[in-house]
């Protein structure tokens, strides 16, 4: 049985999901529906990998070993090693791998990538345990968003792609009636894959912003390399492994994907973006090198970079579930997820609420009293946190009080029961003024949270929106009870290229965009130009060529 | 009853089309399906507009009148003037029509739109003398290109819209287990414009080249511009006029399309393609302008731009009938199609027919003859060859004997008997060596033939390959009788994005590319990064925005 046969159903489920738009996900995101010594294990894996050759991949050091990353949670290096070749070389390869896989048929191309992610269900535990020692999520979120729902963002790539590629017939004939005779001409359609794809991953979600690019690469019949960054190589080096595994067993060239690691010294990003035979480039990461990226010419390029994320508070029913809400949206993973809300516009008139008017003082002690009950929480506050990825991130946020504003709560170190040099710190809220557009006009990565005072709703939803324009925003949130305003909010930011997600309480987090139902990074806005996963995402990667024969 | 009800299952009907690839046509190309006094009406009413301020546009003349049209064959403008305004002004105009635009249905855009095709049906004779006296077209292909092969083209286009726009749900609401509880969040999805367009048109199409923009742009929201070349108005400004008046009975603001004439001294193109409103440029013309076009930074562009076609002759069953073919390909409209053969690459050793081999001396005088009786010949000659459109391409022809090769046959003037003026010549056919590749690696524009002796097939496949890569391509023909070398021109020239016709005679020419079945201009190659009509050609004018509310 080929391996799309054995999961037609699943295709055809999925296919059915991206239609009705409903929930949907074949990779559960709870740890216990997987194997039982799963933790165990990954826990043996992990003090195995570290301090070594990592051996997974099918790929030669032609220029030794190399590799840099440090865990956030022990602040050591964890030592792992990973082959190196030049780019020439890597491009080489993949130039090689790419006639053979532009021939695999959509169908095999299909059920081999399925069949990856299966294989990758029985490495959830030791991708997150990779993903926590090098992204400083927590064992929770590390499972979560680099297993089951990179999986589902991968799969999600899969069918699209295979939609896309089965939306023309492969053959077909065309008669004409010309009259006294007909014209009869037989036509065939392909897809030809645009060439060498480069995928460069980010930092801090390692697998969850490479794998949709990636997938959809490989769908569409283009070999990529996969350029982590030096600091979060593991989690990805794990799926790298897996599908070079795959490739080599169905008697394909394990090329078709490869890992190319560099250091922070020796940076070879810029060599493979710039290479001829590179086509397409997928970029996650920070908005300077983004706009290199989006300025290359006679590439097909994805970006997601930084945007600004606003929170216009307008009215709620209740204001207390609100303000917890947006301290767990604001705190989770220490507020460096691209979707963390960064800016909170609160009219100085205060917050309609069903108990009466709440002041705009009382507000805002609402925020910082959540802010502080949550990650203060024994249970709660490590493990909401996670820690601090870069030492970047960590000295904005020992700058924060230096902006300009006033610090409404102040950061402080948070313990780790089970790590105890994590570095973990909880958010600082900061007071600004609507004048101080300088401060709160760009994103400050990290847990840093902006409340600022507007003039009026209105005024917030015209600050919201102008960032939205001029810097970008991934995604928005808004509180109001009021229908005129809601779609006020609904149609000005929307037609900035922005998503909003309303009254936001309980277990919705607006910092979460499911595969299957939502886009990530709407691709109209300077936050970036790609999103998870349109048509666009997929038919940007291959060109349809139309054959005739008599 | 709404539009949308009147032309539902002509809607459904073409949307089974694209996906069929069969033939299909709602608007047959034959004159005498339509108006029995059309063609005499149409004369009436080209003598009226001709020297006349063209009153048809809904559109302020700000800035006076202004044209500047020549019949190629008359050889006299024809005095037609259209209302002129500034750049700004125009955008101004279309980002106001751009805001109510976009709030209308997708039904209702698709309804309005197909009935704007309906009565274009009713302008087809008018349109089809207006094309004739500004591009030279015979009338013939002036009624089929500029008629019903651009309503086909039009309607491809709002079909595949209105495709991708109902390809989400408007809403959905998203039920997510939680265990315990159930999350339940709706979502909606909208398709928001990226912004006013602006397409440029062409000398030589200005209808067919135009409106897949313009009607892709349209069914998407976006308001657009459309900048005519300035020698090619009057066929476009009839497709505006009544764009305008539809709108204007239905309440809508009819500068949602608006026509910007300019003149060749002053233009405006450029101003109008960087205002940084315009976020959507369409552009048919030289690869010069086109790759500015193609370097303007945050727009989503589309090109067709020159490309170097050729053909590939190996073997065929008869050479006769495949001579006759590419003399009536080479030969049609004077060579000024962006489809037309440019170089006819022919081995050394000859072609093999079932009746023995053919040398290459034989063959190209075979060739040559078969252009001499079809242009020569009373009844085709002059039909077959229209007139020449531009001083630039009539004096490219009288150079053409001091290119380099031997002339194999001079272009000769053709009497046209109802136009004593008119500017007519047969093609010049030029012999060159393989390593005259200066003289044929680029695309010489109008009727002028390259016959390259080759070394063998392989070595025309390469030269080929070599030029649609490095030149770009739009088409390609190809004769052979041996499978494996089919097998091997599809595959090579499929991997530099172009499409090959092979063996075509009788009653098909690569020249056309049928709506609903054939794509045109592939988009990989330099001959341009557009592609009629694709999913990509569409969903890069908007952008999905989803909201979710809880």
């Amino acid at each position: 049985m080929s391996l799309f046969s054995k999961y037609e159903t699943l295709i055809h489920e999925a296919m059915k999901a991206t239609a009705v738009r409903n929930y949907y996900t074949p990779y559960p995101e709870i740890p216990k529906f997987y194997a039982e010594d799963g933790d165990a294990k990954a826990k043996a894996y992990i003090s195995t990998v570290m301090n070594n050759n990592f051996a997974e991949l099918k790929q030669e050091a032609h220029d030794g070993w190399i590799g840099e990353e440090i865990s956030p949670y022990l602040q050591l290096g964890i030592g792992v090693k990973y082959p190196n070749s030049s780019a020439d070389h890597y491009v080489a390869m993949a130039e090689k791998a790419q006639l053979q896989w532009s021939k695999v048929s959509i169908e095999d191309r299909a059920g081999l990538l399925v069949e990856v992610l299966e294989r990758l269900k029985t490495r959830f535990f030791d991708i997150a345990y990779a993903t926590m020692h090098t992204t400083g999520q927590s064992f929770m979120m590390s499972f979560q968003a680099s297993g089951p729902h990179s999986n589902d963002r991968a799969l999600e790539a899969v069918i699209e792609g295979y939609k896309q590629l089965t939306s023309m017939p492969a053959q077909a004939t065309w008669t004409k009636p010309m009259g006294k005779f007909d014209l009869v001409v037989n036509k065939n359609w392909r897809a030809i894959p645009k060439g060498v794809g480069l995928v460069i991953g980010c930092s801090t979600f390692p697998i969850w912003n490479t794998v949709p690019a990636l997938f959809a690469n490989l769908i569409t019949g283009n070999a990529s390399i996969v350029k982590p960054h030096p600091k979060a190589v593991l989690p990805i080096a794990i799926v790298v492994g897996e599908i070079q595994k795959l490739l080599s067993e169905n008697g394909l060239d394990s090329n078709t994907v490869q890992l190319a690691v560099d250091t922070l010294d020796k940076p070879i990003t810029k060599k493979l973006a710039e290479h001829p035979s590179v086509k397409l480039v997928d970029y996650t990461g920070g908005s300077v090198f983004g706009e290199y990226i989006e300025g290359l010419q006679h590439k097909t390029v994805f970006t997601e970079k930084a945007g600004v994320n606003s929170i216009i508070l307008d009215s709620a029913r209740q204001l207390a579930p609100v303000m917890q809400n947006i301290a767990f949206s604001a705190s989770l993973y220490s507020g460096q997820m691209c979707t963390a809300p960064q800016n909170i516009f609160i009219p100085e008139g205060g917050v309609k609420t069903d108990d009466g008017l709440v002041s705009y003082d009382d507000a805002v002690k609402l925020l910082c009293d959540s802010i502080q009950g949550l990650v203060t929480n024994p249970k709660a506050g490590a493990p909401t946190l996670g820690a601090i990825q870069s030492d970047a991130t960590y000295k904005r946020l020992q700058d924060a009080s230096g902006l300009g504003g006033r610090v409404l709560l102040a950061s402080m170190p948070i313990k780790n029961e089970e790590f105890a040099d994590a570095r973990v710190a909880s958010p600082a809220v900061i007071e600004l003024t609507r004048e101080q557009q300088n401060v709160f006009n760009h994103e400050c990565f990290g847990p840093i949270v902006f409340v600022v005072k507007t003039k009026s709703t209105d005024d917030s939803i015209a600050l919201a929106k102008n960032l939205a324009k001029t810097k970008g925003a991934i995604t928005c949130g808004a509180y109001t009870t009021d229908n005129a305003i809601q779609s006020t909010i609904e149609t000005e930011m929307n037609s900035v290229f922005t998503p909003v997600s309303f009254n936001f309480t309980g277990a919705a987090f607006i910092n979460s965009h499911a595969a299957f139902s939502d886009m990530h990074v709407t691709g109209g806005n300077p936050a970036g130009n790609g999103s998870l996963t349109s048509a666009e995402f997929i038919v940007k990667r291959f060109v349809w060529v139309g054959n005739r024969f008599m």
